[in-house]
């Protein structure tokens, strides 16, 4: 939107800017800093927005001013620096000099002013920068005369003349970089900055010869010369390839042009008076209130970073400048009180002057950014709302994923064992024996549950089984949208990719990584939400869900939220755990899950595999007490609140054995049975295969070409009341039960894979015949509901029929994205749907993230419809993507009564839920 | 709608009546002949209806008066004669007295009634009537005397005693049946027919003890008493229980009320210038127009029908009674005229007198319908499109049916070979050997390629195996609706069921009929569409459709309908079939039925198998001149009409091996080599394991759980785009050698399975460059369309984003409804869909009519979103529903633009094409 609406002001604006122009006067290309503000980086783009701004607050900015982005457009318009703009520069330069107290070309007091590119939004590393603009050999000389400065005067004429030639004068960088490498050799020395002042001296004299011999002109002297070079350059770097392939896929306009921000010089190493350092308002680990950062006495900002000095920390500057120290703290709180956030804040120190270099809002850890949004809306900084906004969902997520614990990983970091930092594309850590092919991830994964970590150069749709083994993922290659990152997110194992400096030999099963090499079983640890890797094991733990920091958000959260948030439970322990997470029901229980329990399942078989009613009954009578215990938990668990318990689903052959080896073993037999003749033995085999036999035809009879599609949920209660009944009764036999104890119990039966009325109709017809009859028995009345999914498209296109039976919609939005997209899950999600992902046809996983436009119709129409038919309908929605946040920002604006998700997923709901109703409203 | 507003209306009434009962004239409750009309069947039933008509008319009815269905309705609110009812009787009665100058009671002349029901539907044997009203004691013994009389008198008592007594007084049938078996016991004879006067004086006198011991009173003497019992037992019949569920199952108001009819009895029987006969106004086999049907002298309607006298032809009365055969021929003429339609008149002649009792529309054979239709609307007593309304699409199906020859039926009959009549659940003619075991139809049906007759007392759904095999379905018990029914009419069966007189012994495997017992292999034949079952071969055939009756009506069809009618033909030889049959353009061709041929298969496993691209562009290279033909001789078949071609869609493994079979081989082949250990054979053994296990791991790669969900359709073209090039080539190379010899084509290439615009993009952009190629090559330009099925709920959802690439649509219902029922047709078709269709959960199969609710109401969001998009997109349908005339109804509702069907199923929809464009107007 952001782009269009300035698409529009900019076509507007060009064509009053061509009509008026020999009329009216000449538009404005020019901005003093103390003439912008921060919110009008359209115009000035962000860094001069920001700097303007901090000027207007009267921080000690270096001086400066600003030719617009507008400018920017003109000049590729005109093909040229359209009219007025370079006597506007000049004027402004004029107030720069009288600020500065400085002028371009002087030599006792000359201005050296930074020109640097900035956008509307930011394009690290995207655009170019030319620094120390206004030396000249004149100036230099006389500079290099006082001998405290000699040094610093060629390292500085130098560094002119290095970027100017690549960025203005578009030079190869090699013959430069090699001369600098020449030098180094010569003085035995690592660093340009243990370079001295004669061989700084030399490289310059030979950096202007190159560029003599390049571009068969001098280096120019002339400081305006300079500048207007360098503002035409910047622009040109905004229509270069660099920042095309940026912009494209950063999805930004191409018309919005860039800004060129021109600014005083100011130099941290002109001796032990000076300095530059960073800082963060606050600690940006824990949140904590205290500035965080580190800083160097005579040094520039590149040395801080770089790492090639000891750093101090911020804290003991008040020793080294105290006076200093003091401006910047109360600087410091100004520009977090201005801001209204954590700033990460540059600045340098000239000759006893502090100057503030730029701020922007810190980047922070997820601990970080909880407990700073709590604590700014506690200083009445921000609002709650603010403040629950400013924590994505993806930082609750971290407080609930396993992490390395910190102190063993601070252990392992000094120990030297981190072992490289790559793309962090699925969150989480893990720890394991490295293994380099998928087989023998599943054979120790799978089968004899190892730890393992799969680790390939890069992954193919043929290692899926291995990752789906392994707990962790690392690949030396591809980046975040590469199949083993697309495939490791899906199935939520954490994973590194585009590890560059790891070399992985397939062959002979090894890798190599800062010079270390592990071979297969090796331990190596992972964490896919930093992307670090360690050597060795790093334990790793899931973090108590008690940060109050973290709870007092989420308790904002639950006050802004409209949607409720009920949890998906089948057992109590996984309710109690929800409830402790917050959720207010449980949306989803699959009553089949009990049924897989191994001492379940033999009665299970033997209801299915019943010769006659009597059999069947006698199963069902045993199954009885034990589903009645399941719900009993249940209720007891969630005393007051609802439980959705949903009749059951699967085919019936799910709960058999595997088709493929009955098929396998009855063959075996037949063949042995066959060559050995009537042997000792054979009598032992005959039995056997006879009963397998039987067992073969059984499931035989029941499969189904794509059980998916076939005798399940609702359509198997009509083909099975007997089984609909039993769990009815358990249902109402728990509850009344409960109820009797005083526990309050809300029980909602849901049917599951409804697309006919009728089906309904016979359900419920089931049901309340049962529920009636229990609660008779028991003498207690029960409240209860009565609802279906909507999972199957015709449910959701006939939803009025349905809501006429149904109290309730819960939305099955797996089973929904299956049947309207024509996929099966099992199948595409590690087959034809990453190839979709990969080659953009899907944009991404819709079992991940609802699909708006097609599922979400359907889903919108089954709204609309339902509560038409009956307006207090509740609807819910408990696919998996109840925890998905975009998802939910799709149910709230549907008008959802309720997401049910995993009891994981739950304080993510919770917040995600907030974020939904605060931007939509 | 009709019974709606028939309830509204009674409501509305019913109060006035209650309202102005005071103040305004009595309500009309009793209606004379002459005071009635044909169109008002609601207010005076049916019958009562057209014997008004026929009065109105001037034809010689016998007079009378009807008591209306309000009347009924009054009295069943009232508990009783609504007031006036009974005073309007006897009003009523006082004209009929003039009329017939015969009075109630009166010795020498009385008037004798008959009193029948008549609803508003035909709702025939469900209630009740009675005869003779007006006979007693004195009146009786009074005609007596006239000794030609006296059998007559007597026999007119005891039916009237017998009728009264079960239907009136509601005594048990029993006693009066027993009497009488009695009486024709002691008399030697078969038939109360042959009883003599004698005989019947006792029978009523009998009778009328049965009725003192009963009831405790006497037979009523009072005419006037009688009427009004039986007036009121004719209304109480209409909330009797046969009635109620007879209603229930036809769908019929309980609301209507039934009318009764009082009438003058008249009798055929009183003597050789008497007589009765049913005719019909032409001749309902051949449609030919002449009068057919049969009469005889001194005889009573029943004696006709029953068959135990021999009737004469009617052609024959012209020499029996002249005068009165010339007035009936009038009659006739006039009512066929009247009615704009062949009647099937009912007539009686007393002493000379021709009374007609009843007229109706004539049923008739699909032949006769057919060429009366077009002759009526050539003698201009019809239009063309009541011509065409009044032909039903079975009646077309049953020119195309596999029929008996007609003369060989013939010969069977005279034979003596016609064994039994059932119920005619499933159309078309079989003959085979029976079996009764779906096992064995299984083995001698499916495996010896035997023609089987699969004969059971009733199916159920472990026998569907067996009657898939099977050429055709007898069953002793069931009805329209069981499970043979249903199945047989699902696949297109020929199926006989409910044959009460077949006996069939499942366990000795051998069935008794007509005396005549049939041992397993034995011949049978039957034929679905009439319900007949013969001994031995009759031959069957499928007709020639040339019938030019059904060529005229057709072409009227033509004329009216404004679908088009296009078909589904994978190769030239159906094509040129259906285009015969009236086709316009071909719906559907799959081109992966081609691929299924034997010489091909092996090329297309290599092409699937490939180990590398080099040896799948060798084998596509093979399968291109192939394709090529196939598309050569479909678009020269067609020349000038439309071709649709549909790419690829079903998943690969279809072309592959069994898997089951493969396990099984491999697990045997592993056994003996475990048990064999290394022997001679082992290496034959080891290397043909070998084999088999790398195609089981390739099958193994390919296997779906829910193939039906899977890697097919467009996702296939974008896994494999080098499967779709080679497709576009060949239907490009065909097109473009076609046009060089002059044949015009028009391919319209189909992409399947389609739910995301991006997949049509990715398609869209193959076939274009392929087949831009490829005309360059040629040097050819051809006209051709890019479109896609919408066969999947999503696409529907977004048919919108789909529209703006697809230039037409094509509606697959098949996979529709699957997907948007989340049903697997194979797996339920012979499953749980039946059990729903038992279960009245499903009002019909949706994979035979379309679901309009919920498939329907995606197929018309889809039709809306498409052409909002796209106002000239082209929609047509080409699942089997584009061939059943329900859902070709909805089709032209939508709009569509053609339906596609089988060849066997154009002509038919050509016809209901032209239904739907008339009833829709």
């Amino acid at each position: 939107m952001a782009n269009l609406s300035e698409k529009r002001v900019r076509a507007k604006s060009g064509k009053k800017a061509k009509k008026g122009a020999k009329k009216v006067a000449s538009t404005k290309w020019v901005f003093l800093f103390k003439e912008g503000r921060a919110d009008q980086k359209g115009l000035l783009g962000g860094k001069g927005a920001n700097l303007c701004e901090m000027t207007r607050l009267g921080l000690p900015v270096p001086p400066g001013f600003i030719v617009s982005t507008k400018a920017c457009n003109a000049y590729f318009d005109a093909k040229g620096f359209p009219k007025d703009l370079w006597p506007q520069v000049l004027k402004a330069l004029e107030t720069l000099q009288v600020q500065s107290g400085r002028r371009f070309g002087d030599l006792a007091a000359p201005l050296l002013v930074s020109c640097r590119s900035g956008a509307k939004f930011s394009m690290p590393g995207m655009m170019d920068t030319v620094l120390n603009i206004g030396l000249n050999d004149d100036i230099a000389a006389a500079l290099a005369a006082n001998p405290e400065r000699t040094r610093f005067v060629w390292d500085s004429y130098r560094r002119l003349i290095q970027m100017f030639s690549t960025v203005v004068l578009e030079l190869d960088h090699h013959p430069f970089e090699n001369e600098l490498k020449k030098r180094r050799a010569a003085a035995n020395v690592e660093n340009d900055s243990q370079l001295d002042a004669a061989a700084l001296q030399g490289v310059t004299e030979v950096f202007k010869g190159i560029v003599k011999e390049k571009t068969g002109r001098d280096f120019p002297q002339d400081p305006l010369e300079q500048m207007r070079l360098a503002i035409e350059a910047v622009f040109k770097s905004w229509n270069g390839k660099r920042a095309i392939d940026y912009r494209n896929a950063a999805g930004i306009a191409h018309d919005l042009g860039t800004a060129v921000n021109i600014q005083m010089m100011v130099f941290g190493n002109t001796g032990p008076r000076s300095g530059t350092g960073v800082v963060t308002t606050r600690n940006v680990s824990t949140g904590e209130k205290q500035l965080e950062g580190d800083y160097l006495l005579n040094a520039q900002g590149e040395d801080v970073v770089s790492g090639t000095r000891m750093t101090k920390r911020i804290s003991d500057m008040t020793a080294d400048m105290p006076d200093v120290a003091a401006e910047f703290a109360k600087h410091c709180q100004r520009l977090e009180k201005h801001f209204r956030d954590t700033q990460d804040v540059e600045f340098t120190v000239e000759d006893g002057k502090l100057w503030i270099l730029q701020t922007r809002d810190a980047k922070r850890t997820a601990q970080a950014a909880v407990r700073i949004a709590v604590e700014l809306t506690k200083e009445r900084l921000i609002t709650k709302e603010e403040a629950v906004l400013r924590v994505k969902p993806e930082h609750v997520d971290f407080f609930l994923h396993p992490q390395f614990d910190m102190k063993a990983r601070k252990a392992a970091v000094d120990r030297g064992d981190l072992l490289a930092k790559g793309l962090n594309v699925s969150p989480g850590a893990a720890t394991g024996a490295v293994v380099f092919d998928p087989d023998t991830a599943e054979q120790l994964g799978r089968k004899e549950k190892k730890s393992v970590i799969l680790v390939r150069p890069e992954t193919k749709p043929d290692d899926v089984h291995g990752m789906l083994a392994a707990k962790g993922i690392l690949t030396s290659r591809g980046g975040r949208t590469s199949h083993a990152a697309l495939v490791a997110r899906q199935f939520g194992k954490p994973a590194v990719v585009g590890i560059t400096t790891l070399d992985v030999d397939v062959e002979n099963k090894r890798m190599t990584v800062k010079g270390r090499t592990f071979n297969q079983g090796d331990i190596v640890s992972l964490d896919g939400t930093t992307g670090e890797v360690f050597a060795g094991e790093v334990p790793t733990m899931v973090p108590e869900f008690n940060d109050p920091f973290l709870m007092t958000l989420l308790k904002w959260a639950d006050e802004i939220r409209e949607l409720g948030v009920w949890t998906n439970a089948d057992y109590p322990r996984d309710a109690e755990r929800a409830r402790g997470y917050g959720a207010e029901g449980i949306g989803l229980c699959r009553t089949e899950h009990m049924f897989f329990e191994t001492e379940r399942l033999p009665i299970v078989q033997k209801m299915i595999l019943a010769a006659n009613e009597a059999e069947q009954t006698e199963a069902l009578a045993a199954l009885l007490p034990m589903q009645r215990g399941d719900f009993d938990g249940l209720f007891r668990a969630m005393n007051g609140q609802p439980v959705t318990i949903r009749l059951i689903d699967p085919p019936l052959h799910e709960f058999l054995p595997s088709h493929d080896s009955l098929l396998q073993e009855v063959t075996e037999l037949e063949t042995r049975l066959k060559m050995d003749g009537v042997t000792v033995d054979a009598l032992g085999l005959e039995s056997r295969l006879s009963k397998q036999k039987r067992m073969l035809a059984a499931v035989d009879g029941m499969r189904e070409q794509n059980p998916m599609l076939g005798l399940r949920g609702v359509r198997l209660g009509i083909h099975l009341p007997a089984l609909v009944r039993m769990q009815v009764r358990a249902i109402f036999e728990a509850a009344c039960a409960c109820q009797k104890d005083g526990v309050k119990v809300y029980p909602k039966v849901m049917i599951p894979l409804t697309s006919l009325k009728a089906e309904l109709i016979f359900e419920r017809g089931i049901l309340e015949e049962e529920a009636k009859k229990v609660m008779t028995e028991q003498g207690v009345k029960v409240k209860y509901q009565f609802g279906t999914m909507i999972e199957i498209p015709r449910a959701a296109v006939v939803a009025d029929e349905i809501a006429s039976l149904a109290e309730f919609f819960s939305f099955g939005t797996n089973d929904l994205t299956q049947t309207t997209f024509g996929i099966s899950r099992d199948d595409a999600e590690t087959g034809f749907l990453l190839e979709y992902l990969e080659k953009r046809i899907l944009p991404e996983n819709p079992f991940a993230t609802i699909d708006q436009n097609g599922v979400g119709g359907l889903m919108e129409m089954a709204v609309k419809k339902g509560r038409k038919v009956r307006p207090t309908l509740e609807v819910g929605i408990c696919g998996e993507h109840g925890g998905d946040p975009k998802s939910i920002d799709f149910c709230h604006r549907l008008g959802l009564t309720y997401v049910s998700c995993s009891p994981f997923r739950v304080p993510i709901a919770r917040l995600a839920a907030a974020h939904a109703a605060i931007v939509n409203r």
